[in-house]
């Protein structure tokens, strides 16, 4: 069953008249279309026999056609009515539209306006969580892309390490890795974070001029997008001699990223993840200085669901794949170890495979 | 009187209790905090007379109050329900919340339930507009730093144009372009589009590992930010021997663009300028081969109001600055041109000054 037939068996069963999907990561989901549609209006109508449509400017309807979508289109200039281009078609597919779901998480209050006042007697209902159902189990062929997203991040890293010297500024080793994935004809899957000596305590820190020195910690967060996919790694390495309070610092966040993916197996809640982990850093005298959740949800989006906090109940399946990045930000270091991990059928595979040992360059 | 204070009038005049911005870009606009939040909840919670609130992720407080930001703020944690620490607050400082004034263009249809759950008693207003116009009109501290940040997209082409040679991949100009702005300590204000051959007639296409060839046209389509402001310019240069119907179309692009910036003044309308500019190309017979509108507002977003549609009967201020990109895509050529452009107080001034003579390399 495609994606798409998956959502129209789910209307069926809702009775829900039409699905409109406009997260621009769903609709790459649903329609192979990777767009950023800026402030103009893209998405996806699923009804429950009639034609599927996508909604997009119009000047990106051949690039969504090369994406390989092969059902309706509503290409609209900036100067139409979208909503209004909506109504029109599903008046003329015959479908009336009754009952709505949406993205109450993307759509914007605006949207729904506009959507209410062309369907004024629909009803609006959340699709989100049928989403998040279907998109946090990754098939195989989606793991073939996040496996190869999380080599090249693990390159990403090697290059930055080699990169690493006195006096050269974060901004210098950031180019050096972004060029080298350039090189390779992939691209970042987001901004590449280099951090170095008290900057590293800065767990959203954004790098700058400043030089390498002895005695740095140095913090990579990068990812690399592959076909549409992400990968999301953390590493912190050391130049030159660090103190032995850092490297106990550093011991305490690997014990607790390791024990983390020793926990991870279909059955276990996101929840009990979270806590092996703030458990080794609380237990080492902390706990404080761990002030983010463990980790995301990692697919086509970098962050998505399920998001692994200590309050999240849900109770992990094999093909879920997630992040699991603990870290320890104070006057002392800053350091993070982050690992892409898949949820198997007995256990957990690793996807990101650089080196934990603690790198003294 | 400072942009919160106009809020706070706002508020007065309009009989509101609360005003809760959340775009990140107008939450940099009144906290000077320039935040990407992800799916945390980042927001401005103004009021009449109580302290103002900022809500960000807890571990981005640091950054904020360094931002400058001087008054309340509420970190949360990945684990608290950030409404309901709204709430509390509210509460604490006595206010009560009848009237909320809210972006509706950018608030979820989710966070405006999670609102209404926390206020019930609440009804909300846009405040869409009220923002608008305030960010429309440049005060001369916004105008020198788009000044700058237009000197350096000029920049940025100067390099890209001195890059090209036979053989070079689109890549392979882009990552000069972008480490020569890199190296200089700034960032890009979107991701550069170098485009060359038949893939520039695709005004959104994605730059690759296409090798450049005699006889093709290259645009460039960049921006780079400067303290929080943002560029973005179009140049279209030739590579060897192009047609008389390239040279033609090329023409008539500029001619459209210059047409259009000498039409900007106090008064006039911004479909007014839409029009001089898709005039010069209809009337050379190409109407159909320009598929979008001629600009948009430019400021600390890329892309933000006003749309410089060929339906908007906004007049033009002192103070506006938009975008003016007129384009041609067929399978003869691709071409646009873009400058940023202020309305003044007579009259108009070009930010972008790089040639639009047609360079042929």
């Amino acid at each position: 069953m495609t994606k798409i037939n998956q959502i129209q068996s789910y209307l069926k069963e809702h009775e829900l008249d039409m699905a409109f999907i406009t997260t621009p990561d769903n609709v790459f989901y649903f329609s192979q279309f990777k767009s950023n549609p800026h402030e103009r209006l893209l998405g996806v109508m699923i009804f429950q026999d009639a034609t599927p449509v996508l909604v997009c400017p119009k000047m990106e309807v051949p690039d969504a056609i090369n994406s390989g979508w092969q059902y309706d289109v509503i290409g609209h200039l900036d100067t139409d009515q979208p909503f209004q281009l909506m109504k029109e078609k599903v008046h003329s597919n015959n479908v009336s539209v009754n009952k709505v779901a949406i993205e109450k998480s993307h759509l914007t209050v605006e949207r729904l306006e506009a959507l209410q006042h062309v369907f004024p007697q629909a009803q609006f209902v959340r699709l989100d969580e049928k989403i998040n159902d279907m998109r946090v189990i990754k098939d195989e062929m989606e793991l073939e892309k996040l496996r190869e997203a999380a080599r090249l991040a693990d390159y990403a890293v090697e290059v930055g390490c080699k990169e690493i010297a006195e006096g050269k500024t974060e901004m210098q080793i950031l180019t050096a890795i972004e060029n080298a994935i350039k090189d390779k004809g992939y691209k970042m899957s987001f901004d590449t974070m280099v951090l170095s000596g008290p900057k590293t305590a800065s767990p959203h820190g954004t790098p700058g001029e400043r030089k390498i020195q002895k005695g740095d910690l140095i913090l990579f967060d990068l990812g690399v997008e592959y076909e549409g996919y992400c990968s999301d790694i953390t590493r912190t390495v050391a130049f030159g001699n660090v103190s032995d309070a850092q490297k106990e610092i550093y011991h305490l966040v690997r014990t607790a990223n390791e024990k983390a993916i020793e926990a991870v197996k279909p059955g276990v809640r996101a929840m009990d993840i979270d806590k092996t982990a703030r458990d080794v850093i609380t237990d080492g005298g902390y706990g404080e200085d761990f002030s983010h959740r463990l980790g995301h949800g990692l697919g086509i989006s970098v962050h998505e669901f399920p998001s692994m906090t200590g309050t999240n109940d849900l109770q992990l399946k094999a093909g879920m794949v997630f992040t699991i990045e603990p870290g320890i930000y104070n006057n002392i270091a800053g350091v993070r170890i982050e690992d892409d991990v898949v949820v198997t059928e007995t256990g957990v595979e690793v996807l990101t495979k650089y080196t934990k040992e603690l790198i003294i360059l």
